[in-house]
Order: C-alpha cells, then sequence, then structure tokens
C-alpha cells in the first residue's frame, strides 16, 4: 500500500483482513500471514502516471485565486 | 493460497478482505485490487517439508489395523 | 496480467516493455528480466468483485429481447 | 525477511541458498538471482498481529519483580 | 521457476534452500516458507526474448545436415 | 529495481513501460498499473554474490598505481 499509515492503522487492517480471510475460507487464524509491502508516490502508478505526478497535476489545476 | 478453493470461496474471500481493508484503511472499495496466485501441495513448504510431503508422511505414521 | 493471451502477444509485450524499460533507464537491455504470471478470471478482483463475477453480472444485466 | 540483518548475514545467505538451489536444481548458479524484501516489525503479521504487537504482548506479559 | 521440475526436485530444492538459509541467517527452519512459483517458457524473457522463443532460435540456427 | 533512480528516471519508465504493455496487449493504458520496488546494492544477488559485493570486487581488482 502507499507509504503514511500509521501503527495502529497497520495493526488493524491485518487484524480485520486476517478474521476476513480466516472466516471466508473456513480455516485458522493462524494460517494467515501477511506481508505489507509500501510504495512511495513515485513508485506506483496507474495509467503511466505516477501518484506524486498526479498530486503535482491536480495542484497545478487549482486557478490562482481559488479557495479550493 | 493452495489450489482446491471453489469459485464461491474465492468470490467469498475476495468481498470479506476488500471490505476489511477499505473500512481498516478508511479508503474505497475501487483501490483495492486482490491477485489470487494458488500453489499446490509441491509448491508451497514450511520448514523444508513441501505440503504433499507432509501429507504422505501423516498418512504413513497411521498404524496398521486403526479405523482412522 | 489475465490468462488467454496468445504466444505471439506474450513475445510481443515483453520485447516492448524491455525495449521501453531499458531506453528509459538507460541501461541494456539484458538485465532486464520480465516474469509473467498469468491469473484467471476468479483469480483477480477489482473492488471485491472478480473478473469472472463482473462478466455474469453484466450479461445478467442484458433486459430479455434485446439483441445486445 | 525481517529487517535488522548485516550486510554480512546478507551476503552469506544469498551465497547458501544459491549453492543450495544450484545443486538441487542441477543447473548453473549464474541463474539464480535473489531479491531480499525486507519488512519491519509492523510489516508482517502472523494470525492478525505484528511482529511488533506481539514483542510488546510479551514484555507486558512478565510480571513485576521477575528478573526475565 | 521454469516448468517442468519432477516433485523429487522440488521437495529436494525446497529442503536444501531452507536449511541453507536458516543455518545462514541462524534462526528456525520451523520460520522458513518457501512458495513456489512456475513459470512456462512464454513467461519468462531475458532480454526481451522469452524463453519458448530463444529455444526456438537456436533450433533455427542447427544447418540442415548437422547431426547436432 | 536498483535503489538510486531519480523522481524523473521513475515517471519516464513508468510512462514508457505503460504505453508499450498496451500498445502490445492493445488494452486500455487504465488497466496498466505498476508497483516499483526498489533494492539496495546488498538485496539484490546473481550468482549468490550481491551487487555489492560485486562492486567492492571489482575496486579490489584494480592493481595498484592504475589510474582506473
Amino acid at each position: 500500500m502507499l507509504t503514511g499509515r500509521s501503527v495502529e492503522q497497520k495493526r488493524k487492517v491485518v487484524a480485520a483482513v486476517t478474521a476476513a480471510a480466516a472466516d471466508a475460507l473456513d480455516c485458522s487464524p493462524n494460517t494467515v500471514r501477511i506481508l505489507i509491502t509500501e510504495h512511495g508516490p513515485e513508485e506506483f502508478s496507474v495509467a503511466g502516471v505516477t501518484a506524486g505526478q498526479r498530486a503535482e497535476e491536480q495542484a497545478e489545476q487549482i486557478p490562482i485565486g481559488e479557495s479550493k
């Protein structure tokens, strides 16, 4: 997932995903292992544009004087 | 995961895991993509023993005359 | 990628992607290795719905009598 | 693997694993490439509990007055 | 790895690699899990040429009349 | 890929690879997502020797008095 999640969010997501997977597949949570790989905004792209690039482009598209 | 899950189980697990992840990370389910990679019993090992090998060894350990 | 591509398509895409990557990163094509992993329609999901499930749902949405 | 291994350990493990794989598969060591991906204690979980969380819980379980 | 290895080779390589990794990293073999992903000759490329394509090209380079 | 590429190089390579893949597979660039995982010189090995180790060995092979 993208970098920037807190320790609390990571602990919450692995607990929730493990419970959901074990329940749906009817297997022990002990057999569920999760490896989180974090990607920075320049290490993830959709349609050939990185997340960082997209954020820059969106910031540039707000006209001067706009309050957002 | 190990091979052998039904289409129903696969649809159930991707729905459950996507909902759990989106809820825990407070993001849209649309941003959650899941790729399932299935591994046969000889393509997965713990402690240097494949799942197929372990199943064979456990079958062999049942003494003759046992009802299970 | 999804299953179903021909040998010709696979050869075309690895040649094109290798050339693009080597050119963009200014490195030798010899250092570019590609592993293709194919996923069937029930092994890929967006928003908790597998590709196979989505195809089924779209087929069901075509009203009776429609020529498509 | 978990973060925290020294350069010496990394060099030792890739040499040992490459030799073992080439020998077992009867192929040239030149065909063996290893990519190490390191995961921090909050990026790895078993049974829905991250390694960091487990370490915290184990520290809390040691009663006051215990020497270890 | 490329498809085509026997069950015996798979059992041999996971045993050997697990022992090598556990020894080099000084950790229990129980913590070593291996997932084997097999790739066919058209799902692996070096320098933009798949393994299947390379095999074809090499076969074509043997002149007529050559005994190999 | 190895660590050390600039933001510009990353943006260039994801744009080029996305265009090449979409063109070769005749699909929309919107369906192409790229995750870049960067590996340091001690997290990548060929033939059991890490990139860092190889660089060290090559530096040592330059005889005294050589200007490089």
